[in-house]
Order: C-alpha cells, then structure tokens, then sequence
C-alpha cells in the first residue's frame, strides 16, 4: 500500500466497516513516510498528545546504546492518540498502539519484523484472549515433525489413522525442512481437546517410528544436540556446499556450547586438504564431491576438534558447477558416531538456497538416525 | 483457516465476490487436507478431469528422484478443472491453476513457500501484467540498501532532499540488516519514471556515502565479495556467537568460492587456541569476548587459511552468558585488511537469534567499510 494518507484512510475504514477489528503494521518510525498513526487518529476523530512516559523511555533508549541525544524527529514516536493504550516494545523505538473507538479496535504495530512479532506474541494475542468469553470455543492443536520422509509416504503409513482421530482434524504441511503434522481441535472444550491431542498424537507419533524428530517449532538442531547431550557426545563439523548453515543451525540453540565445540567450512579444496586431512589421491579420483570425501571430511574434524562425533556435507548446490555424472544438487553427506562412519548420497531439487537448505537439514537428520540408532 | 469444504468456499466465495480476483495457497497435495482445488472447482460449477500430461510428467519427477513407482495418492494432483491453464511447477509435484469464470479469476498456489513464491513470479505476476491495457498505470521503484546507520540518522541526513524527489515518494524500511530506501513512482508514465528514479536515485545515493552498499534485494555479503574479488583479495572467517552465519551469508552468494577460502566456527576456547592461535594470557585476562581475542581470532584465521584479508566476531548471545562488564549482546569484531586490523565493540539488542543476525551484518559491513577505505 503505497504511504499516502488517502490510502491508508480508506484501506483501514473499510476494513474496519466490514470487521470492526483491525490490526495494522508499519508505518510507526520517525521519518516523513511515517504516516499511519496520524492518519488513523484523524479517522477516528482522536488527537495525538506526547505521552511523557514515553518520551522518556525513548530518551533513555538513546542513552543506553550510546547513540548521542535523540534526533528531535523521534519525538513523534512519543504522541499517542487520546485513550489508547500503549503497548511497550522493547525491541525498537517504536510502541505498539490499542485504540478503541465505540466497540471497534484499531491495533497498529511496527512493521520491524522482529518487534511487530515480538508484540504480537506478548501483547497483542493475550489481549484478545482476555476479550474472549469464557464460554467462547477456542482452537488447540499439536504438531509433530517429521524429516527425510515424503509427504505422500507419510500419507500411506498415517492414512488408515485418520478416520479414527476424528473430531481432530489431521494437515499435512510440506516445506523443504520436512512435513509437519498438524493435528487440531476446533470445537472441543478446553480440557477434552487437550486429552484427545495428547492421545491421538501419542497413537500418530509411533506410527510415524524413526521419522519423527519434535514437536510444534523445535527445530532438527535441537533434537540433534539434545541426543548428544544425553550420550555425553562432543560434535564437530565439516561443511563445504552448505558454507556454515549447519553450524548455524546448531549455534542457533541456546546452550549449543556444552555440545557443539567447532566445525570447519572447508570450501576450498586446499582446506579440505591441509586442514581436514582428506587425501589428494582422493580428491583427484574421487572428486571433492565423493563418498570418500565426505567420509574423510567427517573423520578430519573429529580429529581437528577432538570430537567423538562428527558431520560433513561436500555437494554441488549451483547454479555453476553441475557435470553429467554429478548434476547440481548432489550431494554426499557423512556422519561418524562410536567410530564408525555412515555415507549418503542425496540429489536435490531446487534452487541454491533450496539445496544447501536441505543439504543441511539431511546432514543434520543422518547424524539423528545414527544416534537413536535407526540406521 | 480450517482444511473444511464450507470454510474454504465461504471465503474464497466471498473474496470473489468482493474482488473478482482470488489468489488461494495450500491444498493442493496428495493428502486427504488437500480439498481446495475440489472445492474451488465445485463453487465454480467446473468438473475435474486428469491432465494426461501432467500426469505423465509426475510420475517421470518420481523416477527421475529415484522415489520408486508414485503413489495412487499422487495422481488427485494431475486432476484439473476443465478450461483451467496448468502452471508448470518445477520445484514440486502440485501444478498451480489458472482460472477463468465469467470474467472472474481464481489462481491455486501450492503452500509449500519456496514452490509457491517460484510460480508467483515466473506464472502468476507476468499473466496479470499481460493482463493489463497498454495505457494502464505500473508503478515503478528503485531502493537503496544502507547498514550500520540508524533510521533516523539517515532521516536527517536525507530529509532535505524529500521535497526536491517529488513526485516520487520515500519509504524507509528498517530490519536487522539495515534501512533500505525505496523510491517509488505511482503515477508516471514509464519512461519517465525510469528516468526520475535513475537521477534521484543517484542524488540519494550521493547522499547516503559510505552507508549505501547495494540496490533492491542485494546481500551485503555479495557486495563484499565483489570489493574482495575486484582487489584479488581472498577472505577467511573466524567465528564465534555467530556459529556459522557470517560463512552462511557468504557461500549464498553464487561464485563465491574464487574469493572466500574457509572459515572456523571456534565455538569452545580450546578451538579458538589451539586452531585460530588465541594466546591463552589473551583468554584469560581478557576474556573470549574483548577486542584482543577478536584481533587475534582474525589473525589466527588469514593464517590458517592463507588468505589476505580475514573477519572476526566473538560475543555474547545469550540468554546466558552476560556479566554486567559485559552484558548479553555484547560483541567484539575484528577485520584484518593490507595487514592492519581495525576491532569494533557493538551492544545489540534483541534476541539471541537478533543479536547474532546483527553481529554477522556488522562483520560483514566492518570487513567491507575497510574495502572501499571508509575508516
């Protein structure tokens, strides 16, 4: 929507005419193009005041990052419309406003990704949660995720379930991570749904084995890093096509340290070479793209890291560098756990960031199998 | 919104009703919660009938991929409206649809993000553009991406130039990466719109100096590896907190093995000094996290990998881990350059996965401010 008041203006009126709830994002900063909490105050007839509280957190806020005196445009960011509440935000100058007007409600929220979810989460939904009645039907659901298994393979082995998790309903939802499983409840009372979630998914889990890794948004790294812990496991990695994104991954959860002591991006092959070990005669008959490369990636960082447990990913993710016997999208990954490695290869469809995405999570999900002790 | 027959023709129905044009994701799998295309196609009156060559092409994705023979649940995806178009999807098993009623227009998208995406812009958008009459207004832009300032100190240093860019307006848009500046034209024919873009666009980016690294959706790190690459200089990385993302951003950019050779993630100590070289006297009086590591950990890196130049970051990410000397989202980064090291201390606020964002953009951006002699 382009930042015009006339547009803003219509764009919320007539939402707000047809649902009497609106939840608008952006437009919040201290710059000229700023202009959505302006136009809605004069849309519903409210004035703008400065709201000193405001004005002087925002003050400090400059203080504390050691950003000098605030600019004097930031002083907008502390007028707030007459009788709506502010809804602080810690992560960005800007707050989130509540305004209500004759029953209907206007929520504006900065359009930082980061802070209008943050406020979203912690300030938004429980707000409207708390204006719900009790008798009100609220929807509950679990998801359980799966990896390295297709979303019509999982439908065979789930399928003849599904009849019976009904009132539940079952989606499947595919991304390039893996498929999740979304069982809902969307009629039930509270405490029914709860137990019909807890034992329908129990019944899903077993018939979905060695495929399931966590539930709701836990991610692979995690479950990965939680298998090691328990086993009291040192990880290392050796990555090459995936250039870091599965030592990302794993730093990524918090408390990654007490497992996770250091990994390799060998993107050269005179990395692979000097640094990882991998011999020369391999690398020129094998390829740097071979099991035996991704086997002696593995075995390298071990040793290199003084790690029980390793992982290695060596692949060609494109768009360059695809060859008739090993096309882009090949990949070999390895995983060494107990002494003894396991090779794998993979090909791949999709983009650059498609393959390494997936390169990644397989790399992650070989080291899972071979911990629960699946393959 | 629930995987129900009456939910998803209510509210397509109603959106057509209000809009004429509908664009709906999702549904479109071989699972059983896959009902949208049946749905559509019943509001529609349209009955479904297998698209030979869809299905001949499906079953060839399976081969091809090595699944085995595809599985009868797969062959609901070949099936289609009638006088419905098939949009190829080559990212995935469910085609997206083009139909037409009476005037009316309802396109189906697979859910899957990536599939989704690749068909809105090489199917979808180019359709409507042809859609349109030859004297119809397109709306034209141009951005400017900046790092490592804030949005209202770019406010103040370009504010006086907003009226002199009229008619085309000014956004700003921040996120973790930065603050990128869109100008738009809304309402000019193109070729001048072209023109007006290209000369504020160039005024602006006068303006904007050293902040300015790249235009519309370029990486920062594809901008320093251009500088690396114009100089024949190579890169190694040496990181901490960041776990990866620094390389991770990095190897994103296709071609970037002629310039960037390796990297360490030195998540433990023992890593930062017995493979990177950080004196121990360095780690104990100083700490992991203080300037000298930072140096020592980029020094360590140009060494290991035998390259020119080297980036470091060692911080705090949190949750844990802060002291009141040095609170969470405390980081240190280090560029080494034509043999001299310039060290920066950041304190980033946010979440652990917003503090190590923050941490690789200002890594990146340090390593490049170096490059083009800015500090």
């Amino acid at each position: 929507m382009p930042d015009r008041p006339k547009a803003i203006a219509d764009a919320v009126g007539a939402a707000l005419e047809r649902t009497g709830f609106v939840l608008a994002t952006g437009g919040l900063g201290p710059t000229r193009d700023d202009l959505t909490k302006h136009v809605v105050a004069e849309l519903l007839g409210k004035r703008l005041h400065v709201d000193e509280a405001l004005l002087t957190a925002l003050e400090a806020r400059f203080r504390r990052h050691g950003w000098g005196p605030m600019p004097a445009v930031n002083r907008t960011q502390a007028e707030v419309p007459e009788g709506a509440t502010v809804l602080p935000n810690p992560r960005g100058s800007a707050p989130g406003l509540w305004i209500e007007d004759q029953g209907r409600v206007v929520i504006l929220l900065p359009g930082v990704p980061s802070e209008m979810r943050g406020l979203l989460v912690e300030e938004v939904l429980p707000r409207i949660v708390a204006r719900q009645d009790a008798g009100v039907r609220v929807v509950r659901s679990r998801t359980l995720r799966t990896t390295g298994v297709s979303e019509s393979a999982l439908a065979e082995r789930v399928g003849p379930l599904e009849d019976a998790l009904a009132p539940l309903s079952l989606a499947y939802l595919p991304s390039l991570d893996g498929v999740d499983l979304r069982l809902t409840a969307w009629t039930l009372p509270p405490e029914e749904a709860d137990r019909r979630l807890a034992e329908a998914g129990d019944r899903l889990r077993r018939e979905l084995g060695d495929h399931y890794y966590g539930e709701e948004d836990a991610p692979l790294a995690a479950a990965v890093l939680a298998l090691l812990r328990a086993r009291g496991l040192r990880l290392a990695v050796a990555e090459s096509c995936t250039g870091g994104l599965v030592e990302a991954r794993l730093t990524a959860v918090p408390g990654a340290s007490d497992v996770f002591t250091g990994g390799l991006v060998a993107y050269a092959d005179t990395v692979k070479r000097e640094q990882l070990g991998v011999p020369s005669e391999v690398l020129e008959t094998h390829g740097a793209v071979s099991e035996e490369s991704a086997r002696a990636m593995a075995a390298g960082a071990a040793r290199v890291f003084g790690a029980g447990c390793a992982v290695a990913v060596t692949g060609i993710a494109g768009p360059g560098g695809g060859t008739p016997d090993k096309p882009v999208g090949t990949v070999w990954i390895a995983a060494l756990v107990d002494g003894s490695t396991t090779a794998l290869k993979r090909t791949f469809p999709g983009s650059r960031e498609d393959i390494r995405r997936r390169s990644a999570q397989a790399a992650l999900d070989l080291l899972r199998r071979r911990l629960i002790g699946a393959r």
